[in-house]
């Protein structure tokens, strides 16, 4: 990479980065006018942008060499960078219309590396289906550390977003996606076992970890069927739900047979390394799944599964999860699992 | 900062970036949700939405100790990361709407120099006449090194944008704001004289490198003034008016005489330097003037300096900057200015 100038490195990418308009899309692409001047265009079409920013440092978000044995490729990079972004715009109950990139790699990064982020940025983009997300710009410098931040737009299309302060007593508690497989994942990457020693259970569950798989269509969707609050699980269920509970003044009380349900996937991971499977269903992020909260009586959206209720807190007590009725954070993981 | 956690430290920040409404300002401010949830919601009146993306990275895009004894101080960074992302929406002849911002920090920075950054980041917002400009949501997160990256939004206000690609023959060529002066300020900086024994235009000179000033007026100025091309000199007078040349299909012919008064200002520095004030002026950026070219007969907007003319290329000719009638890339910067 630094025996090219960043024009002729983008000239290598942004070939990569065109994203054909999708027939019969939602709404084709939004892109008016793209890569190549001071800045790009994006079609805002009910007035309104929805925007996010996040930025993901090499050995401090990922490992470029794990533990384990597995090298993070430019096309994990870029399909997380993708997800992660992709899921903010998702968690308001929108739908993605652009994204922006600026990468900063050390000189040593090879170009097919940056080749292989972008094809990793576009796959995601397209295969979470999001394909109406066009990359509108982007921005390559040197640095001693990789590091990725994507600045996200989206439209909600006319309707009003589906914020985290929303949930009221009463309210059904719904998760979309999946809780605990990154956090396995991540327990798989730095464990002394081998990549190429685990099966194919344990592997998928390494993949959500180096390649999230958000529930694209579930913001929206849960949107139109009246949700009445909804946030991105990026830092594990518990404490995104303190946040959610705090924002709405409420309790969350969690059903402790459903989160038991949520374990199962984990078990091929659990069982080979010894690990509570439930301290990552409650305290694993970067799956990105949904959490959303239902007024009573509403059908939930498909791809959501009840996980709880909506409480108000007694005059003295705090706001936060609670699970089958005592506060998360005192009952404590491990001891939960028991 | 390594003893706080992001909420705490986002807590510390947050009411340092929160602008009042602007009295009386184009359009009051344009955020309809702001920091707290998944993403912000930020208006876009006439269904469109500016974009851009940079990032400046420590000892890359700048040195947070440099050779001449002075310290880049958290306001420097704050400041610099709006000037340059606020130059971006002016050279598309837009007016910035809001940003966020992404802060990558080393675990050992004070928690005081990143509430100084958001001092330095909200003063150049406002003191560079970007009132209307919100700050809209952020991420923090530790790396080893520090790195700043700010997405931007602006609006067009209902007008076409105003492209590099538009300068025709028969063109002025024209410039706004300043040239050469934070090459100047970088000279400065890495040079052995100690910050301490410059003088009072040094030190503006070193300023600009800090703190640079781009005319945020002049972009929708320019606009509707009726410019033909429009871009941001961020990397030199040169180096980006190839770039407007190229995609404009023309020749920029620099005028000999109006470029010999631009060395002027810089003459403090350049005659304590024995360097040559020239290459400054063609070669420097990030003082990020702005380029423009406006069809023949039209007056100049105020603020706007006729620098040369726009020409077509001979059949066989390459399109670029000439100074006075010859290439620039020829001509080498240290033989033109004797």
């Amino acid at each position: 990479m630094a025996q090219l100038s960043e024009s002729q490195l983008l000239e290598r990418i942004f070939p990569r980065l065109i994203i054909p308009v999708p027939a019969g899309g939602p709404a084709g692409t939004s892109l008016l006018l793209g890569p190549g001047d001071d800045a790009a265009i994006v079609a805002a079409p009910d007035g309104r942008t929805v925007l996010s920013i996040d930025t993901q440092v090499a050995d401090q978000d990922f490992r470029l060499q794990w533990n384990n044995g597995y090298r993070t490729s430019g096309y994990d990079v870029g399909w997380k960078a993708a997800a992660q972004n992709l899921s903010d715009i998702n968690a308001m109950g929108a739908r993605a219309t652009s994204l922006v990139v600026s990468l900063t790699m050390p000189p040593e990064t090879l170009v097919s590396w940056v080749e292989d982020f972008a094809d990793g940025l576009m796959a995601g983009i397209r295969e979470l289906g999001a394909a109406g997300c066009t990359v509108a710009g982007g921005d390559l410098g040197r640095g001693r550390e990789l590091a990725v931040s994507v600045a996200i737009l989206g439209t909600l299309d006319g309707s009003e977003p589906v914020l985290r302060s929303g949930a009221r007593p009463g309210d059904t508690v719904a998760l979309a996606g999946t809780v605990g497989r990154a956090a396995a994942g991540l327990a798989l990457l730095e464990s002394d076992i081998r990549v190429g020693d685990l099966n194919a259970g344990q592997r998928a569950l390494m993949d959500t970890q180096c390649r999230p798989q958000p529930p694209l269509a579930a913001g929206p969707l849960a949107r139109e069927a009246g949700a009445s609050a909804l946030m991105d699980i990026s830092d594990g269920l518990v404490r995104d739900g303190n946040r959610m509970a705090a924002a709405s003044h409420a309790i969350l009380n969690l059903d402790a047979a459903a989160l038991k349900e949520l374990v199962v996937p984990l078990l091929p991971a659990s069982e080979l390394l010894g690990a509570d499977p439930m301290s990552w269903v409650l305290g694993g992020g970067e799956d990105h799944g949904l959490l959303a909260t239902f007024p009573p009586g509403l059908q939930l959206p498909p791809g959501f599964t009840a996980i709880g209720s909506v409480e108000a807190p007694a005059p003295t007590e705090s706001t936060g999860v609670k699970i089958a009725g005592r506060p998360a954070d005192a009952v404590g993981w491990d001891h939960f699992a028991d």
